[in-house]
């Protein structure tokens, strides 16, 4: 049998990126458990449902999430939304999440579906209202109730529970949909207090692909205790400067959900936003997911770049985020990106017509913009516009190297402040239209 | 030799649309007279200067204008709301435009040269503060005055001025940059009161291509006498759902321009906003603006698809524009219409992600998702979500159909109020891609 160029690419690109991103090892945090299984939802009998389960009961977990901003919203989204609401992010122990089916769209019956899902596994771990739910996959479409309520019932009364690598790689995989690779990271901390906690993340996401796909979905788990008003107070802002900042193809499905458990395993006094540890920490969640929320760009569909575009020297901050995401979301830059192009008019027509909340944010007579290449190579920087005025004549050779680099840097020096913002985002390319163009069903 | 099928395809493409798009003949207003010639500045040597002139000079003509938004306005923009300014709409003899290059960040001696060219026409008619100037092309680059200047000499000293169809057209063309065909549109119309009048438009912009090109130039020019602050109210209106309402790839130049002229060679009385007149006038331009900007849509780069999108009985046309323009821009939608994929689940993702202005605008119970076929086949209407819910069974053979039409409509009724809303899109296909991935020079 001959094997297509085409296809031998792919394959190796594939086998690239999962050696690239997917770890071998990871740092799991203390009184967590997870199970997963093959429930028969995905037809190709893959792993789709899993349950990330707090065994340290005596010390009270928090939880906290960020939904979706959609008007349509999944049934999971409705219903995490109410647990957490009646809770108050107190006493969460449990998250159960199934892939290939996102519950969207699916009315009453929907809701009840996810009602479903979370009684069955707060009867099994003995709670009320301690369990949050998750669905990715397509939209419209009713869960198979008989095949989730058997696949949770499986997963705990054969305790299909661990705590090692495999166990939580297997968890990354069964929220997959159309991810090529898994997306799992781990880090060990310590902190100023001399406390050490882990924090271990999960996502998925890789652009709405494959008609009705539903889209990203993060977890964080850590065992440090965090008390649940500073809990969600750091996730939201780690989460705006990370989920929140990438793009793929500028859509926000029904189902996005990034949420965090913290179980206080570790034991330490619990961290609010009063204690010395909250900054630290904070700004430590914030970097986690942004190495998180940066795997699912790299995934991006049909995808030959990872840009990173950064905004500086802004005078505010949500203004420097919305020109980041202007230029980043721009299908003329993507398609220069693409077609390596080192194309600075379209990046200053991206910046100049985003929507900012202070016209003072951006003058155009201070403004500066480069390609930065992130490969250590030299000239690292290659100015494009300084100070308003495009650069009469550009090395066109090392123009040409920087772009053909898979990672690069746009900068942008606003000129007008001291915040600055990032933004991820990936090329526009033939293939992107391929995967997207397709016949459903 | 021998032809490609691609190339023999795209010349049947280029040839079927301007059959199409491009009259044979047209209606022309009373006392202008207009001029273009090949200055040299487009180095194919076509056409690329023009001028507009009233010459009706008895009666004072009054204009208006529309401007970019973008925050880098290039010079000829800047220079034409002076003028505005400065004169109150009022006394506007003549308009002059170039493309091929945009004079769009040129800094000061850009200012300047968009100056002289003002300047020389001025001279030439013996007026001051009576002439508005557009470019469109290259950004970033000089324009070369001694071409400009030499052209406008010689269309005034060659007398190179008609007020026939072909001089018309020729001005039509003199403007395009990457257009494959010019946009001309002319209509007569009887008012109430008796009048007759005439309104012929131009436009130009097919996408902002091949790499730095700008984008969007709209005339319109009339013998009707209209008020200088009337006309403005009706451009802006007119503009609002014409020109603000089409989406080729949602990126807003630095040089966008939508102008309008009125000269009064009617003899009839001043139109303004208290005359019986008014409402009529302002909604014959509308619909005129947007057959002219749904040429542009046409003509968009890479596009198998004409789509309007309609929204419909909704509580606030703002957010009726708003959910029409997130469905026209969402690469999702777009790529799922190339791939003629009746995609409902994408469609109520990017109504759901719309920023609304007042959230009773969308009531995901009331609202209603069609397809609705133009070429007056039957059953027209494919319904794909009913009061929020999605149809069980599409009938997916019609779906097809409808699908595979140049032409069609996606409907949308929110059900929350009575005002409407349209938007005219492309489909986003691997072309598009192609066209934009280019390598600069």
């Amino acid at each position: 049998m001959r094997i297509s160029p085409a296809l031998l690419q792919r394959s190796k690109q594939l086998i690239d990126k999962y050696a690239l991103y997917v770890p071998e090892t990871g740092f799991f945090p203390k009184g967590f458990e997870v199970g997963c299984i093959a429930s028969g939802v995905k037809k190709n009998g893959n792993l789709d449902l899993g349950v990330i389960l707090n065994t340290n009961k005596p010390r009270p977990s928090t939880a906290a999430a960020v939904f979706t901003t959609n008007k349509f919203k999944a049934a999971p989204v409705l219903t995490s939304k109410k647990v957490l609401e009646a809770s108050l992010g107190k006493g969460i122990n449990a998250i159960v999440v199934n892939s290939g089916c996102a519950n969207s769209v699916t009315g009453d019956l929907g809701m009840q579906d996810a009602q479903i899902m979370t009684d069955l596994v707060n009867e099994k771990i003995g709670e009320k209202n301690s369990t949050l739910v998750m669905s990715t996959g397509v939209i419209g479409q009713r869960l198979q109730m008989d095949k989730i309520s058997n696949g949770i019932n499986k997963i705990f009364n054969e305790r299909k529970f661990g705590s090692d690598f495999n166990s939580w790689l297997s968890v990354a995989k069964s929220i997959c949909t159309t991810d090529t690779f898994p997306k799992l990271v781990t880090s060990k901390f310590k902190l100023p207090s001399g406390a050490e906690y882990t924090l271990t993340g999960m996502a998925k996401g890789a652009g709405m692909i494959c008609p009705n796909m539903a889209t990203l979905l993060g977890f964080v788990v850590t065992d440090l205790p965090i008390e649940n008003k500073a809990l969600q107070k750091m996730l939201t802002f780690a989460t705006t400067r990370s989920f929140n900042c990438i793009s793929v193809d500028g859509d926000m499905s029904t189902n996005d959900t990034i949420c965090m458990l913290a179980n206080g395993a570790v034991d330490t006094k619990e961290v609010n936003e009063s204690s010395e540890d909250f900054e630290q920490v904070k700004l430590q969640v914030t970097e986690f997911a942004q190495r998180l929320a940066q795997l699912v760009v790299r995934d991006g569909e049909g995808s030959t770049k990872f840009v990173t575009v950064n905004v500086k020297n802004a005078l505010h901050f949500e203004d420097a985020k919305t020109i980041a995401e202007s230029i980043s979301n721009s299908m003329l830059v993507k398609t220069a990106l693409y077609g390596q192009d080192a194309n600075w008019g379209r990046i200053l027509c991206a910046i100049g017509y985003a929507k900012l909340n202070d016209l003072k944010s951006l003058d155009i007579d201070k403004i500066n913009v480069s390609f930065i290449a992130t490969d250590n190579s030299e000239p690292r920087e290659l100015k494009l516009v300084s100070n308003g005025v495009p650069q009469l004549k550009i090395d066109e050779a090392r123009a040409s190297e920087i772009l053909a680099l898979n990672d690069l840097e746009v900068s942008v020096d606003l000129g007008t402040g001291n915040e600055e913002a990032q933004f991820w985002t990936c090329d526009l390319s033939h293939e992107y239209v391929t995967i997207n163009g397709d016949y459903r069903s």
